[in-house]
């Protein structure tokens, strides 16, 4: 097979059975991601192998991510993301702190070595801001207050997670650069914190000039531009891609219908948004959890990684009612993205092993695909949403 | 740099370089796409060197080109392209004719080896639809009778250029299979005629089910897989994927307006198409016209190439009158992936060297490069069209 056949093959599997699934799902009342997760399990190594990890896959999964969060960033007014600062820092913060805790605690418990200890605590913090802003989206809960604590504490704990990232690499390296830490740790908060507050009024002033293009459909191209502009600039000060996405989004929220941006990078997101979540599936190899040991590791890690995240997002809800609490603490649940990172990072840096690198893809991939579907169920009004 | 940034910086170099580059050539009256070439040749390792050929971009490019000719089928109707087949099929067989008789006569008078000499006339015969179809696009032009003779015509010579790579891979093997020979032509055409006469059939018959799905905005999903589909069966038998992708298209003309399909690829189209046409000038290093000989030789073939079409395709469209005839020889002009990928084979057998390989890339880029601003300028009602 060439180059080409390899390429369309790969293009035909992942989005024609990506469809298939989540429409299956839908009509079973679950999620659609989860359906798409199951047919990249179904597709890859796990089962029938017709489709393997690569370059081009990876890319692809990439930019799905990007344009799911800017979809998601659109759609979020900031004003309103300021608005539950409060609950989302302290739900963001303790959905680090707990989970952290737990991971290291369980590793040092079972005699693994301090080094590949804290990698597989770090790489337990940060929940899947794509995986969430998915499931809201799709249940029609972007628009609730619940939806904007879960998104704003997964965008900060993705933020916190990409810190601690930094902080377990140079401890593993024998020393911490306190100032570099500051720095990374500065630029990261000053720059989501810029885009923020000021995206919006940027955006304003550029608006007569737009209208003067040539281009066609120049609005478009232009938010195009700044998604790409602000996902590369994101990972420049340390954040993951998917960060600038998002802040590019809520950036151009406001000039969102005057500019027809919504029903423009829709058609972008749900081309690209299955190569997401179906890569997910294809990247894990389940064959793996009966090597010896696995199972029972990745058992124990991802009820620790459910937990932690209920217990440390729900005490940071707290004052919203139990309810409510309940509701963020499951939305908090599936970890992804920066998780992965971690384990790589840990990986390349040959502190963490094969098997721990798998017990975190796993874990990663089962709360993707346990939290959704609670969730769902656990969502006001779900009557209407499932039958949307 | 890591994976992720890479990758960002070049999402953005091209995205953002091609869109300002088609932005200024907009302005200057000229082209769109040949501002995007340039932005390629730029940024590419001819000058800057910012962007580097690669699986992904190459990869991105494909699925570019796949969604522009996916457009442009769904501008165009099975019948209006048959009303035209008689007068189509005479210019694209002169025009696969004449540039290989004169390509083979250039390279024989200049003492090149007989399999050499044949692959270059090959990598010579294949109009690129890509190219002409967005000029036409671009120029508003596409529901003309001219855009429907030089749609059909470059499709077939596709077609007949995929043919007669495979005759020129057998030769250069030293026999001639003549039944493979046979069954992949009769594939290629086959499923062409298929695809024309009944895809729109088919569809019709599928449309009471579409609305059953659950999935959202199931039309849309429906026509990519149905993109991808034909795309991967056209690479089966034998032809380039656009082909498949152009099939597609044309089978769901008639549904276009009503599953809302041109609003839904176009923001897909708009994405994309910028890869297919930067990632062009990307692929070429102009620095190898200093090495000797290439620069003599790329400008004879290129004049060659450009003459031959002109001569060709215009004699094939005279009784259309003079200067419909002169516009649709130029607008065959531009050659792009299929003589790249028979230049590719050529090199993979060994039997053309990497002079004559740097000389059908340049002539690919140059001739894509002088035909746009000529067809445009050539164009009826053309101050309408350039100031549109």
């Amino acid at each position: 097979m060439n180059h080409t056949e390899t390429l369309l093959l790969d293009l035909f599997l992942v989005f024609a059975g990506g469809k298939l699934f989540a429409e299956i799902f839908e009509r079973l009342r679950q999620p659609a991601i989860v359906g798409q997760i199951l047919a990249g399990l179904l597709l890859g190594p796990s089962l029938l192998g017709w489709l393997q990890p690569s370059d081009v896959l990876a890319a692809l999964a990439e930019i799905g991510a990007i344009l799911l969060l800017f979809t998601v960033g659109l759609e979020t007014r900031p004003r309103d993301l300021l608005a539950v600062s409060g609950t989302a820092t302290l739900v963001g913060t303790l959905g680090v702190v707990v989970p952290f805790a737990l991971g290291y605690a369980y590793m040092r418990a079972t005699s693994h070595a301090g080094t590949e200890s804290i990698f597989l605590a770090a790489a337990m913090v940060a929940t899947s801001v794509g995986v969430t802003a998915a499931v809201l989206k799709d249940a029609g809960a972007l628009g609730t207050q619940m939806a904007r604590v879960i998104l704003a504490a997964a965008v900060l704990d993705d933020i916190l997670g990409m810190i601690v990232l930094a902080v377990v690499t140079s401890l593993s390296e024998g020393r911490v650069h306190y100032l570099q830490l500051a720095i990374v740790a500065g630029e990261a908060i000053l720059f989501s914190l810029f885009a923020i507050l000021l995206g919006a009024r940027i955006v304003r002033r550029l608006e007569p000039h737009v209208a003067r293009l040539r281009t066609s459909n120049s609005a478009f191209v232009l938010a195009v531009v700044l998604c790409l502009g602000l996902s590369l600039a994101s990972v420049y000060v340390g954040m993951a891609a998917i960060i600038g996405a998002f802040l590019a989004g809520l950036a151009l929220a406001d000039q969102s219908e005057r500019w027809r941006l919504a029903e423009n990078v829709h058609p972008l997101y749900e081309f690209l948004a299955p190569f997401f979540f179906v890569y997910l599936g294809v990247q894990v190899n389940a064959r793996t959890l009966t090597e010896p040991g696995v199972l029972a590791m990745t058992a124990v890690v991802t009820l620790l990684a459910i937990l932690s995240k209920l217990i440390g997002c729900g005490a940071g809800a707290l004052r919203l009612g139990w309810r409510e609490a309940v509701r963020i603490g499951v939305g908090m649940v599936p970890r992804g993205e920066v998780g992965l990172i971690v384990a790589a990072v840990g990986a390349s840096l040959h502190v963490i092993s094969d098997r721990v690198y798998t017990v975190v893809l796993l874990m990663s991939v089962l709360t993707t695909l346990l939290a959704p579907p609670a969730l769902r169920a656990l969502l006001p009004g779900k009557t209407t949403a499932r039958d949307s």
